[in-house]
């Protein structure tokens, strides 16, 4: 009995030192990885080329396509196993001349007000589209007030996002329904256009915008449809009530054309022992027209971009195959990301693990993870690794529309979760802009995307990490 | 024994019951706080109001009076159950005409860069100082170059602030000494003035003032101390190595005058069950005069004054003494957190917890605390309260300059930890100025404090609330 109790105290010891040790190194790795980030980093250098001598990347356009080039280059230049690009058909979409808007509210009296064409909507008539105003606060009061209140008229959804819920992206989730699907329900009861205030959480003159569809409405009964500032959209409200009777006329020159030609950008380091098993890092090469779409998603993608590198710098080859992939279209119809995951299945490729970062390039948190309980315990046995950076935010449910057509496969999915209270500062709007993203904030959350790479690749997900108080604390 | 453990099992039930009701209570009413702060909140428009309509408050100033007015007033409009000036003399620095500096490397070869005149610096002479430039690393190196080779140069120090810490505050306490310090080690040693890199983490063109001593320096052996920005750093560097006999020409017209006679503002709110029980929150109203200090700290004052009005909103009266104090003069003296700890001893006052936020208007993490291990653990026994509004951060140590004389009495102190990563990009730098504020941000952080201040006050910190994993996951 004393024989077997010091045995078992001496396995309690022995393995109390593995874990320890494990935990130490486990705890050095992470930390060159962030050093490497921060010191040596070289995600801001790439957004700056893809903000500032690039800028928006929309679908189908010569931007995306030198941002294509741009970044096949650069994960070239990094020594990776393969790259190449997957071709994928995409829809282009084209503003057209700036658009143009004002309320009058007598004759001659009129104001200038900040609008921006949805994506996706169609143009006005050549000298635009001039109405009164129905402002309604979501699709369901359009029932309400039926096609006698609605017909010939501009219907303005103006309900605002949400400023007491502490997540930005439930806020916006809770309003987005009126740029998507404003348009088409409004058609429906005979309006002639659609303005929407936009997803904005503060006031200024920014107009945001965004996808919408019409679904399956014929296209002759289609309208046009923009985003106004959220200021404007506060004067129009104010003068609404006022004046029942103003006049509001837009002008959009936007078109549809037909599919073109694009690509995701794909870079792999081929896993030493488990080549097969797949874990993809990612972000979307597409943006809206209107900004340099530096926070969304510039920042993602070469956030994804520099975990590949810091694995290099840092001499890690990962067991399983690492790649990164850059997504055409997530903005306008996620083809990149269906493509992707359409090839990947009809390869019969396992995606063991798949990451995506477009919530924005500001301070990491933490992230979102779509896996079963168990496999979320593994991760959860982690979180004390990434306390000293402050990374505290581990929950069930989340991934990112890119990676999203991989789930049900398998495939553990996670999103990384910066910061939100600024994204809807800038989200599809004109000043979403390089000078926006700070360095060290782009840079934590590379390495933080790594660090969480680096563990997935080293423990897997089947079960938890020995981590006990005393070595953690 | 049947009877003992019913009755053992109906009192945990019950204990269990009480835990959970008080839980549910705390979570409601931590709930009304951010919710008023986020939908109704103060704290922006008299942000506004500080940083745009006064602007930067350095001590003495007149600006100084106009915010001690302003404040002074805002508080009496709240209702509370006292507001008064608390008088306290302070140093009255100013800056005098714009500085101006370049770099010559030849006849007539002249480059302009960027600086600013260190709080407490001595003019130059009326046409300037110039002479050779001797780079160093840090207050160390100066005894290694020794008297022969820093007698009649200007000492230019460049060690710059560490990207690798997560912690910039760290980096900035590693760097500090320079600005502090140099002059008065340099002027030993017979340099003609000092150069210091600013306290920056990016590459820019804001030189960042801040506080300087001479310590017991005669004054006739006073040296003049500017900061310069970190790109013209870089580029004075650069210089240096390919020409080591380039000079540096820079003119200050600053002066130091009599103290003057200044305030702190506080008001109160009486406690019901324990008035002499004394709760403290502030920030402190003076500001460098090179921008608006709205992160510096503007930011802190507005949101200790809303914790006050959140309070009176929600209906909720603190049994302890609550009292919001805008110190004057952190910046360069301190004299205004003296002078409140001075008064406080003087009159036998209980200062039961103090909590500071000068750490920037940005997304609040939590609070750096100071404060006994039995303290500290019923704060930690809190955290899950703050879980749905992201403040995960609890660590011992910290608190606030103005509220630091108050240690040592048995007072709890904290200090309100925003997200740090951007902080020392405006810090003292004509860009902290009032659009660097996101309101969203602000508003958490104020309704942050106000929670904490809500439980100190409920439950003091005598034990550990009961939180058991089931109510609180």
């Amino acid at each position: 009995m004393k024989t077997f109790k010091m045995g078992l105290v001496l396995f309690l010891i022995a393995m109390s030192a593995t874990a320890q040790n494990q935990y130490i190194s486990d705890s050095l790795s992470i930390r060159k990885i962030y050093d490497m980030s921060l010191l040596n980093g070289k995600s801001y250098e790439w957004l700056d080329h893809l903000s500032n001598e690039i800028g928006g990347r929309l679908s189908g356009s010569y931007k995306a396509q030198q941002a294509v080039e741009y970044t096949k280059a650069q994960l070239e230049e990094l020594g990776l196993d393969k790259v190449w690009l997957q071709p994928v058909m995409v829809p282009k979409w084209t503003r057209g001349e700036r658009e143009f808007a004002f309320v009058q509210t007598g004759p001659g009296v009129t104001r200038n007000v900040n609008i921006t064409a949805l994506g996706g909507s169609i143009a006005t008539p050549a000298g635009g589209t001039k109405a009164q105003v129905l402002e309604v606060q979501g699709i369901e009061q359009l029932a309400e007030y039926g096609r006698e209140n609605i017909e010939g008229k501009i219907v303005f959804f103006n309900r605002p996002m949400r400023a007491d819920l502490i997540h930005t992206f439930e806020s916006y989730g809770g309003c987005v329904d009126q740029r998507y699907s404003g348009a088409k329900e409004a058609a429906k009861y005979g309006a002639v256009g659609v303005i929407v205030r936009s997803m904005n959480l503060r006031l200024d003159d920014f107009p945001h915008t965004g996808s919408m569809s019409y679904g399956d409405l014929p296209v002759k009964d289609r309208i046009p449809a923009a985003a106004i500032s959220t200021n404007d959209a506060e004067y129009l409200s104010g003068m609404l009530k006022i004046q029942k009777d103003l006049e509001f006329s837009f002008k959009l020159s936007c078109e549809q054309h037909e599919d073109v030609q694009s690509y995701n950008v794909i870079g792999e380091i081929t896993g030493s022992e488990f080549p097969e098993d797949i874990m993809v890092v990612g972000g979307h090469l597409d943006s809206w027209d209107i900004g340099d779409g530096a926070h969304d998603d510039g920042a993602g993608v070469v956030q994804s971009m520099e975990v590949l590198r810091l694995f290099r710098e840092i001499g890690y080859t990962p067991k399983r195959t690492l790649r990164v992939v850059l997504f055409m279209n997530e903005e306008n119809g996620l083809r990149g990301g269906n493509k992707y995951a359409e090839v990947a299945k009809s390869k019969g490729e396992n995606h063991f693990f798949a990451l995506e970062s477009d919530s924005g390039g500001f301070t990491p948190r933490g992230f979102g993870i779509t896996a079963s309980k168990e496999q979320f315990e593994s991760v959860l046995s982690w979180k004390k690794l990434f306390k000293p950076y402050l990374i505290h935010y581990f929950e069930r449910g989340g991934g990112g529309a890119d990676i999203s057509p991989l789930n049900g496969g398998g495939t553990v999915l996670a999103g990384l979760r910066p910061d939100s209270q600024r994204y809807f500062d800038y989200h599809h709007a004109a000043n979403d802009t390089f000078d926006k993203v700070n360095k060290r904030e782009l840079e934590l959350g590379a390495a933080t995307m790594a660090s969480l790479v680096y563990l997935v690749d080293k423990y897997g997900f089947e079960k938890p990490i020995q981590n006990t108080q005393e070595i953690a604390d």
